[in-house]
C-alpha cells in the first residue's frame, strides 16, 4: 500500500482503498481551491499548498462511500466531502504549530508554518474553517433543511464538544498522566467526531432513513476509534519516510496514546475488535456495503 | 463616555450608545458561555474569560438595533447577535497572538494567550468560531432558509473574502509600504465585512425587504470604514488606560493605518464624511432610525 503525496495520486496495491474516490476528491479540491482569485496571493498559495498536498482523503472518501452504498450518485455531495477535508486540513495546520505539536513536517513536506510563517499558517487554518462552511452553503445542492443538518454535523464535530475540545485535552495532558476515560474522550473528540460527521453527512445528504443513520453512526464510531489507535501504533512502529510526518514524536513529547496505556498488542486487538464491530454493522444493513467493509479492513492493515 | 470592562457593565454619559442593548447581550453571552459543562475545564475557563470580558458589544448591538428599527422584538435574534460577538472575540484572540500583533493586553486585562498559553488561546479561538455557527444552528429560532442566509453572511464575512483575508494583508504588509487600494481592502475585509454582516443578519432575521436590506448594507459599509479609521486614530491619540489595550502599537509595529496614509486631520474628515453618509441613508428609510443615527454619531465621538 502506498500513498504518493508528491504526485497527488493515491494508489493501493491491496485494493482495499477506493482510490477512484480519492482521485475524484482531489480533482474537486483543486477546483474549489482555485476559486479564491480575489483573496491575498499568499493566502491563496498557503491554501493550495496545504490542501493540494496529497493525503488519503479518508474522511471525504468515507462520506462519498456512504452515498454510494445507498445507491446514490456520490458526485452530488462532493462540495460537502471537500468541506470536511477543509476542516481536517485546518486542524492539521493548527495542530502542527510550534505552540501545539510543533511538527515541522506534514505529508512528507514542510508544514504550513515552516513554509509560510506562523501568522499565515494560523490564518490559513482560520480561512479553511470558514471556507468549509462556505463550500456547503454555496455549492452543495440540497434543500435548506438538509444544509442545516449538514452544518450542524460539521460545526458540532469541530467545536467545544468536538475536535477543538479533544485537542485541548491533548495539549493540556501532554506529559501528564491521563485516565483511560479521558484518553477515550480525547480520541473520540479529536478524531472520532469528524469521522462520524463525514459518515453522517453522506447519509443525510443521500436520504438515509433514521434507522440507517443510526447504524452508520455506530459504524463510524467504531471506525474512528480504530483509526486513532492505528495512528498511535504507526507512530511507534513506522518511520517518517512511510508516514510522511515525524514519527516517534508521541513518545518523545510524552503524548498520551493507546499503546502507552494498553501496550502494543492489546491496542492492536482493540482496534481489530472495533473494525469487526464496524463490519458486522454495515453487513447487517440493506445497502451495498462492499467498500464500507473494505475501507474498514484497510484501516488496520495500513502502513501509513 | 466610559466602558467599564471590569464590572462587565457599559455606561455612556453622552447617551449616544444603546447601553441597554449591550447589557442584554452581556446577559445572553453569560447564558450561552455557561452551556459548555461537558467541555474541558480549561477551555471553558478560557471561553468565559475571553467572552465575559466587557467590551462595547458594538457588532451584536448593531444587529439588535436594526431589528428594533424595523419594529421587531430584538430578543428573538439574541443567539445570532451573540454568534457575531463570538466571531469577533475569536478574531481578537488570534490577532493578539505573539506571531500576529503580539498584544499582551486586551480590554485592560492580559490577553488570552498571556493568561492560558498560546496553545489554549489558538484552540479557544477555534472553538468560539465553531460555536458561533452552533449558536445560530441550535438556538436561533427561524426557518431554515433564513438560517442558511444568516450563516452565509457569517461564513462569508470570516473567510477568504472577509476577516481572515484582511488580517493576512495586515500581517503581511506590516512594515512594508501599502497602496491606498490595499489599505481599503484590508480595512474593509478585516473590520468592515463583519460589521456589515451584523447589520445584514439583523435585517434578514427581521424580515427586511430587499430594498431595505440594500440600504442597511450601505449604512453598514460607511459605518465600518468610519469605525476602522477611528480605531486607527485612537491608537495614535489615546492611552492604554482608556482604550484597554496597548496604544501606539500601530506606529511601533509599522502597521499601515489611515492616519499614516492621510494624516490625522484628513482621516478624521473622511470618518466624518462616512458617518454623514450612513446617517442620511437610514434617515431616508421608513424605519425607526433614532438609535441607528445615534450609534453612528457615537462612533466618531468615542474616546475608547
Amino acid at each position: 500500500m502506498y500513498f504518493s503525496s508528491k504526485k497527488n495520486k493515491v494508489t493501493d496495491k491491496d485494493n482495499l482503498y477506493p482510490v477512484f474516490l480519492a482521485s475524484e476528491i482531489n480533482k474537486s479540491l483543486i477546483y474549489y481551491t482555485g476559486k479564491y482569485r480575489n483573496s491575498p496571493y499568499i493566502l491563496r498559495k498557503a491554501i493550495e499548498y496545504s490542501i493540494r498536498n496529497g493525503g488519503k482523503r479518508f474522511r471525504p472518501v468515507l462520506c462519498l462511500l456512504v452515498s454510494k452504498s445507498l445507491g446514490k450518485d456520490y458526485h452530488n455531495i462532493l462540495p460537502t466531502a471537500c468541506a470536511i477535508e477543509f476542516i481536517h486540513t485546518y486542524s492539521l495546520i493548527h495542530d502542527d504549530l510550534p505552540s501545539m505539536d510543533n511538527d515541522d513536517f506534514r505529508r512528507g513536506k514542510p508544514s504550513c508554518h515552516k513554509k509560510f510563517g506562523e501568522d499565515i499558517a494560523i490564518l490559513t487554518g482560520d480561512t479553511l474553517f470558514a471556507e468549509a462552511f462556505n463550500l456547503v452553503l454555496k455549492y452543495q445542492i440540497a434543500d435548506d433543511s438538509k444544509k442545516v443538518r449538514v452544518l450542524k454535523e460539521i460545526a458540532g464535530a469541530s467545536g467545544a464538544e468536538g475536535m477543538a475540545a479533544g485537542q485541548v485535552v491533548d495539549v493540556y495532558y501532554t506529559g501528564k498522566k491521563i485516565s483511560r476515560k479521558k484518553l477515550e474522550y480525547m480520541d473520540n473528540n479529536k478524531t472520532g467526531k469528524l469521522i462520524s460527521a463525514s459518515v453522517r453527512c453522506g447519509a443525510i445528504l443521500s436520504g438515509a432513513s433514521a434507522e440507517d443513520l443510526d447504524k452508520f453512526t455506530k459504524y463510524s464510531e467504531n471506525l474512528g476509534l480504530a483509526f486513532q489507535i492505528t495512528d498511535d501504533i504507526l507512530d511507534v512502529t513506522s518511520s517518517r519516510d512511510v508516514i510522511g510526518k515525524t514519527s516517534g514524536k508521541d513518545s518523545i513529547q510524552n503524548k498520551n496514546t493507546f499503546p502507552d496505556m494498553w501496550g502494543l498488542e492489546k491496542s492492536k486487538a482493540i482496534a481489530e475488535e472495533k473494525i469487526n464491530n464496524a463490519v458486522s454493522i454495515v453487513e447487517s444493513m440493506d445497502i451495498d456495503y462492499e467498500w464500507l467493509v473494505k475501507i474498514a479492513r484497510f484501516l488496520i492493515s495500513r502502513k501509513a
